[in-house]
Formats: C-alpha cells, sequence, structure tokens
C-alpha cells in the first residue's frame, strides 16, 4: 500500500555540502545520506521531498521532508527503525502519515531559525561548529530594539544574497528575538513564513554590526527600505545557523 | 630570560587519543599539537606540565599546563599569539606568568568536572560529541538525593577503573550538584581535590542508573563501602565529559 509520510529531522551540517547540494560525487549531501538509509530500509526506491534546502554547513533540528513508501510500517516505528542505518549525524525523530496532496514547502505555515553566537575574547573549541565566533563587545538590548525594524511583511531584497531565484522578495516575520546572553552565547530566534537565500545569515550579520554600535535602529530602517544588499551586513557563517522548527497548521492527513 | 607561565586551555577531544596518549605517530594527541603550535610561536623547545590527563575523547573548558619559556612576551599577549599556531579545536584563553616551583598538578585546590547527559527518545546530532545519550527516563530527583552519598572523603576504589596507578584511592568530592534539565539535557557537575583514573565517567554511568531506578541511594551507599569496582555502574562515555575549571589558590608568583 503507497502511503504517504512526513519526517523530522535532525542533522550536523558541519559534514555536508548542504540538505541537497550540486551531486557531485566527492560533495555529500544530507538528503543522500539520509535516502540511502531509508532506501537500505523500505528496500524500494525513495524520493524526498524537503520544506527547505538548508546551505553547507547549516544544521537542522526540525527539517521536514514527504515521501511515497509503499510499506505497513507503522509511522511512529519509522525513526527508530532508520536509526540503524542512518548515520550518527544524521536523525529523524519523528513520521507522521500525511495526506497525498501535502506539500513541506507550500503548506509550511511558519519556520523557526536560530542564529548562535559566540561572543568572548577566546573562541570556544567545543561549539566552533554550532555558533559564530564573534570577539566584540555586543549590546544585547541595541539588537533586541533594531530586530523590531525588521518585524512584519516587507521587501528583504537588501537581505537577500544574490543567487536568489524567488519570484518575490517579499516575506512576513513574524517574530525577531535576541534572546538573553547564556553565558557567552548569545541566540538570535527568527519566525516567518519564509526566507530568501541566505536571509538569516544576512540578518544576523547585520544585527551583529548593531550590537557592535556600528549600525543604528534607524540605519537598519533604511536598510530595509532601500532594497540593496550590499547596503546590509555580512552574510554571517553557516555554522550558527540551526533549522530548528517548522509548524504546518494541517498535515492533510486523508485529504 | 627564563619565566614560567601557566595556561588555561579548552579543547574538543573528539579528535584526540587524550591529553598525552600513548606517543604513537599516527594517535594525535592534544599535547602534541599544543607543543608544537607553542614551539612555532616561542621558537624554541617547550615541555608542558598538564594539571589533569584527559582520557581519549575529553573535552576540557578549563584545563591548565605550565610551561618555562626564554621569552619577553607579556603573560596577556600569549593567548592571541598562539591563535594563528593553534588547530581550531585547541583554544589557549589565559596565561599567567607563575613561581618557579609551581605545581600544576600536586598544588591544586579542587577542580570542576561536568558530565552531560542528553536524555530524549532520539539522538540529537548537534550534540553527540559532547553529550552521552540516554533514551531511558532518568528521574533527576533521585540521581540528586543519591549523590550526597559521594560528598566528602572518602575511599573511591569502586569507582575507579582498574588501570589506575594512583598510590592511595582516598579522594574528597566537595560537592555534586544534578543540574535541572535544560531542554533534553542533564548534567552531573562535579568538585572534588583531585580525581581517580575513570572516577566522574563511573560516577555518572552508576548515578544514571540511579535515575533509571535500577540503584536506590542505600545501594549506592552500599557500592561505595564495598571499594569493589565491579559493583558500581559502567563507565559513561568520553564524550560527555568536560574538564571545567581547576583553582589554585596560590600560584606561587614570585616564589
Amino acid at each position: 500500500m503507497r502511503r504517504r509520510f512526513l519526517l523530522t529531522i535532525s542533522y550536523d551540517g558541519s559534514g555536508y555540502f548542504g540538505w541537497q547540494g550540486q551531486r557531485k560525487a566527492d560533495q555529500p549531501t544530507v538528503e543522500e545520506a539520509l535516502v540511502k538509509a531509508m532506501e537500505a530500509f523500505f528496500r524500494q526506491p525513495i524520493t524526498l521531498l524537503a520544506a527547505s534546502r538548508t546551505d553547507r554547513g547549516v544544521h537542522a533540528l526540525g527539517q521536514r521532508a514527504a515521501f511515497w513508501a509503499d510499506t505497513t510500517v507503522p509511522a511512529e516505528k519509522i525513526p527508530l527503525a532508520l536509526y540503524a542505518y542512518l548515520p550518527e549525524d544524521i536523525s529523524v525523530t519523528e513520521a507522521l502519515e500525511i495526506g497525498p496532496e501535502f506539500h513541506p514547502r507550500y503548506q509550511c505555515t511558519w519556520k523557526i531559525y536560530e542564529y548562535r553566537i559566540y561572543n568572548a575574547p577566546y573562541r570556544n573549541p567545543l561549539n566552533r561548529k554550532y555558533a559564530e565566533f564573534n570577539h566584540n563587545k555586543l549590546d544585547i538590548l541595541k539588537m533586541q530594539e533594531a530586530a523590531e525594524v525588521l518585524v512584519g511583511e516587507h521587501d528583504f531584497k537588501a537581505f537577500c544574497a544574490s543567487g536568489n531565484t524567488h519570484k518575490t522578495t517579499i516575506r512576513t516575520i513574524y517574530d525577531i528575538e535576541v534572546l538573553p546572553r547564556e553565558g557567552h552565547e548569545i541566540v538570535i530566534r527568527v519566525k516567518g513564513n519564509g526566507f530568501l537565500y541566505n536571509m538569516v545569515r544576512i540578518i544576523a550579520g547585520t544585527l551583529m554590526m548593531v550590537g557592535e554600535g556600528k549600525i543604528s535602529k534607524e540605519a537598519l530602517r533604511q536598510i530595509l527600505e532601500s532594497r540593496d544588499r550590499t547596503k546590509a551586513g555580512k552574510t554571517a557563517g553557516p555554522n550558527g545557523l540551526t533549522l530548528v522548527q517548522i509548524y504546518y497548521e494541517n498535515l492533510g492527513k486523508g485529504c
């Protein structure tokens, strides 16, 4: 019986050329590794349709991907069953049966990304793959205040890398939080209905400059309005970025 | 001018065969990597004397090591100067000038180790190298209460691996905290005047069995009194262990 499932997936992006990559033999992608494990378990060809094509080096705790399989395995048994086949840097944490029409990208209600900054005088080897190092003094209050400028529906062209292929650069950010410092760590949490190419990393790079006192809240507003990528800050590294959660109001079961 | 310094060192132990290891060519150690960087910077042979010989795969945020060098570089400039020579999984966060007689192991007042457990139904690829995965339900209150048994001066022979070469197995634990769960993470923090071979990992393995309901507080007391390693729990993995801090009451400067 052909059934459709939605997986929730965690991965350490450090060892991969992104979710999808260029499909070169020597550039492993998360998708390839996961499909390989799934085909070994389900003993049939599997095609994954992911909610988000994360970049090289970017991590996930809540990526989602849909697939069809001819199987009688109950959905809730799938995560543990896949363990034996998955490398240790990929983990499936949930499987749900979904309706045949469900599309994990188009039907997404919101996504949350977190950008983690290690703000200390010296690097910390233990988080170097999961946080961006910044040794400058960062004023979190300033970052929090300025971030409000970005909340709402805007044209985020100034925060979009040039390789962008989206039809429109208008997106809605529901919330940006710059969380209180925990030890030396600062987390920027962004919730939105969708994100442009490198958008969260450019926002993080720009907010760091706000924290350093180089860009004011008013200047940030002008950058947003300029729709000019060259006005915004640098693209912060991929290591600090984690796709944390993707939420669907309706999973379309039984549609 | 020959001067003596004390470094504070962080490292990701994942890629190393311990601080010191067996000195085989294909088994890199933290000490070797650090000495290589230091010799490149100071342009002279360097010998490090570490406070703690951490095992293969164990991490540090507060390892300490002393050395002599003929140099005029101010101590506070050393951490940043070494950056250019160090691999990204080792970081020097502090350098202090110390007296000629100072011994980082014998003069240690106390050390703190943290053992990190990821207690969730499924593995998390992002912390797999820095936390031990345990999918069983752990009762933290039970762990906290039982841990009190270990506080104080005791013969910890039951919590010492057989390769031990210490003259005495008596040690003092000043404090053990099982910190409140943060998300899925549980941290066991142990402060003591010294630790036997694998002692913290055996304590962590045993406390996890307490959390699973397999060992009671009273049984833990009997294990301690038995002085019998076979009575205690398994040795928890090295990945969960981090040497967090080493404190000296007196750094012997100018002795």
